[in-house]
């Protein structure tokens, strides 16, 4: 099993370490100290090395960090996990709405007389730093660059990972990494950079073909790169991690230590291209008056999927699906109250593992029944872990990693007889999806333009959800990947060979949960007949294929085209799954996928 | 009548003019001269006196600019114009597509040797000259602030309009001036700035509560203020204008002479709020250092209306409907082949001066038949009039300037009998327009956020239409307000009061086109049963009632919601417009709103 079920967070460790970080802030001057959940390469997920902020408070959610003073412990948390912060942590640490309230307003009234507070600049971007110092400007409050005081309490601290690269092999990548070096270094000459640094762990290993695994769920190595306007490359990484590499990555990247990072950056020629929204404080420091802000150049090229990356998508999710297919069909074998979320995760795990291609699962399975459901980033834990009860709806949010592609799924599933309510409100989320799904839109718009289509069915009834309608999906790589996204804070305009979820949700607290999600692609779309000639317009490919629960759909509710598209898609789904299923399964498909 | 049919375009007079031009701009030793569509005041109308790019070129369209060099004159139009622009000028100007091609690259290529060229600091922006500036570093081109050459050579120029200022009640307006003096010098004094500038008319006539009548449509007069961050007030206008003003400006108030204006803005305490989008450069100018940049504060107070003027706006809206209604039973009574487009215009705007309230029309009345009615800014005259003939559709878009508000509405008619495709066509952009109007949306969002909901139906038909969804209006002011839109540059919130058109369209070129138009009201959304209870939502208020032609609708295409929205709307109409009616059009119209 990749997945566990531990018990992580273990509150009452926290105020004996925070006694101790105090004592180090003290030693140094300081009156404060900032601890990240990032790493110096912003991921969604960290090393054990990394996890910082949950050693020091138990706070293990995917964001947020802890604001140390003499007398003050704020923890800094969004919406999401504004209930777990406060079930994972020792009172000692306060929860704070974030980013409703800014560090710097809350350093403000916390430190009305001024202070200095510290912080590990290689955690924390240069466009961080500057917004806090920034809105510090008057209040006598001063941030200062430290080493980290966390590093130097944490005596059993693992060590950063070492873990094997392997190369990507040019079947499923569809470009040699020689090509890309050469491209995008165009792309620099073009906007007058000599050089860019790239922090993103994905970005390094898309422009080289190659993964790694330092991190779990995503398939990265940790390092950091300089690509130099003639397409040589700088990779700083621990040569250790590359001795298996089979294949050399070629003749214009040369490899160094991580250590020769800093002083590399000091001889560069100017312009250099950083993000200020990823780079870490100190490399951009390091590079003093020769950076320049400006996009990762590798962001929309690893967005934008070639042939043999689509083909390994759509290839993927054939088996992946198979793999759900199996789970759904097993589990409605099962009375309702036989069985746990826990039971459930690990059965669908178990029938990704049987795929040889399968590396990981794409992030922790959220199996949540009843009113777990309605908490969307449920992780279950033998202490939460629930029985599936007659009336339950079961939100399964899964993914997987494999060698040829990335896959993130979800399905609501009835346990035993669904309520009305439920069916009503399932029926609704459906229509968004369904809208969204159909949707064709004039080449251009980007994210912001379109996500309305798929909350307006949810909107009309007076509801609506609180997480995007969809985010980017890499090619074996990050589940979470931009920039392009369905969501208002997109204006990326969306392009063809983009991979994104289309997910809308509804969710009543303390009740239940319900979403719906496939992965789908941007591809021109076809002429119509009576459509205008010379507009160019997208539209999308589905890339997942598993049914939705049919006992949930109200069909009266259902309009024809919406009908039509469900009916469709269930008729796909049999012809494209039941080949790969066991006899039982094969039947519950076609059972599961017969026409409303 | 309001409305004239000139021919205005005399292509023939441009090059003697531009030979003129050209000398002058020998004489001061300038290598070019730009000439803009634009006033000082950024609107959409201009005064006769301002219509300099009309004069010089003969193109009449609403924006748009010449840039006169030694050897070429290129004229700067976009994609509304491209057509009207060939029509109406001489060939030696040649069109430029703009904002494709960018004034500052088309003068590299123009002057590849460097050069100077002038222009009228008071009619082009802040922002306009500091982004044309930038694109030119390294050309070796340099922007000259100049007189107006153009006001040089135009003997017969008319003086600046001069017509009398009236103030405006405050049973329209529903807040005092001082009230609204108090309250934006408030919003300065948080924000920091000492004074800001007002260029753009409609924010003065609001501020002060009064409405002038200098350029057609619009109920402006021209001038300049200073609000200060004690709400004290420096209006810089032509006494003469103010003499007829009955009731006083205000203890707050103070009258200046315009050309007062800079030696006042060179003594202003710093910071001065200008918005950079819409002050001229000569304001900024005069400011130096003073200036800091920042919204018109009158520009979102303006834009959410109080009740007095939302009640204003129903009210107006039921008797402008009534003439519309009127006009269209009399146009259903003429047999095909009998009127012109011309015919229908008088008729439309006859029906309106019976309104003793009414002032002007809001724009010049779009009536085009045919094929002209894919001309989205057809303005008709006595060249291009059309006779209506059977299986045209009319597409009819006008408005009033009514002491109490403004309209604009947009109705496409069936002349005879519609052809299949213009109904399937014209039940498209009616599902649009439904659409949008049933929408209900969370607080806080944009029109960028919502446009696509009006749009779909044609994207899932493989069409769309080249202008927005929707453009904000004012209470007895601009038919076309910001901030407002429902658009994808719009990026401003929408808020309760705040009224805008929602008007899709379909146009194809050479054959026909359509439009349906009516002007809603953002409102708190009232809660739903099952909705979500702690979700502020907002919604629309129709304000616009007049039949939408049944001809033109393919009932069998049309949702349930769809059709019962269609059959509500009618009923609505019937009842509050009918008791307003001559026998003919009463009788007309319980045919025209017969449910389907």
């Amino acid at each position: 099993m990749f997945q566990t079920f531990d018990v992580t967070a273990r509150p009452e460790q926290g105020p004996p370490r925070l006694r101790a970080l105090r004592l180090e802030m003290a030693a140094k001057g300081l009156d404060g100290f900032l601890v990240p959940r990032a790493d110096a390469h912003q991921g969604e997920y960290v090393a054990s090395r990394d996890a910082r902020l949950a050693w020091l408070t138990g706070f293990t959610g995917s964001a947020g960090f802890c604001a140390v003073l003499a007398e003050h412990a704020g923890i800094f948390v969004d919406g999401r996990y504004r209930t777990q912060v406060k079930a994972q942590v020792a009172d000692i640490f306060t929860p704070v709405p974030w980013p409703d309230v800014r560090l710097a307003d809350w350093l403000r009234e916390k430190l009305p007389l001024g202070g200095k507070v510290g912080f590990d600049p290689w955690l924390h971007t240069r466009g961080e730093i500057a917004q806090a110092r920034k809105a510090l400007e008057g209040s006598g409050i001063t941030l200062a660059a430290s080493e980290n005081l966390v590093d130097r309490i944490w005596t059993d601290q693992p060590p950063p990972p070492m873990h094997p690269v392997r190369p990507h092999p040019i079947e499923y990548a569809g470009e040699t990494a020689d090509s890309k070096r050469a491209r995008l270094a165009e792309t620099l000459r073009d906007s007058g950079h000599r050089a860019a640094v790239l922090t993103l762990p994905d970005s390094i290993m898309w422009l080289l073909n190659i993964r790694g695994s330092d991190i779990p769920r995503n398939p990265v190595a940790h390092g950091f790169a300089i690509l130099h306007d003639d397409g040589q490359v700088d990779l700083f990484m621990a040569s250790q991690k590359l001795s298996d590499l089979g294949s050399p990555l070629g003749d214009g990247v040369t490899v160094h230590a991580p250590d020769a990072l800093l002083p590399v950056l000091g001889q560069l020629p100017k312009p250099v291209r950083i993000d200020n929204t990823t780079v870490p404080e100190r490399i951009a420091q390091a590079l003093g008056d020769r950076a320049v802000q400006g996009d990762d150049p590798c962001a929309l090229p690893k967005a934008r999927k070639n042939p043999a990356e689509i083909a390994g998508s759509v290839a993927v999710h054939l088996r992946d699906g198979a793999a759900v297919v199996e789970t759904l069909a097993w589990l409605d074998a099962q009375p309702p109250g036989s069985v746990t979320e826990i039971d459930v995760v690990c059965a669908l795990e178990e029938r990704r593992r049987a795929d040889p291609a399968l590396r990981d699962i794409s992030f922790e399975t959220i199996a949540g029944t009843g009113a777990n459901g309605a908490i969307m980033h449920y992780r279950v834990t033998t202490d939460t872990d629930t029985l599936l009860r007659d009336g339950d709806l079961l939100v399964l949010d899964s993914g997987g990693q494999y060698l040829d592609g990335t896959t993130d799924i979800t399905r609501t599933i009835a346990i035993g007889t669904p309520g009305a309510e439920e069916r009503t409100a399932f029926t609704r989320v459906l229509q968004g999806m369904i809208a969204m799904s159909r949707l064709r839109w004039p080449k251009g718009l980007a994210g912001r333009d379109i996500e309305a289509v798929g909350r307006m069915p949810l909107w009309l009834a007076g509801q609506d959800f609180n997480h995007g309608l969809g985010h980017g999906v890499g090619a074996y790589l990050s589940v979470h990947e931009g920039p392009q996204r369905l969501s208002r804070t997109s204006h990326v305009p969306l392009e063809p060979g983009m991979i994104l979820s289309n997910e809308p949700g509804y969710y009543r607290e303390g009740a239940f949960g319900i979403r719906i999600e496939n992965l789908l692609v941007v591809e021109p779309a076809p002429d119509l007949p009576g459509g205008d000639p010379e507009r160019a317009m997208l539209a999308w490919r589905t890339l997942t294929f598993a049914p939705i629960d049919r006992r949930l759909i109200r069909g009266e509710m259902l309009t024809e085209p919406e009908r039509d598209w469900l009916n469709a898609y269930h008729r796909t789904v049999a012809e494209q799954i039941a080949p790969r299923l066991g006899d039982n399964a094969r039947n519950w498909l076609t059972a599961a996928t017969a026409p409303i």
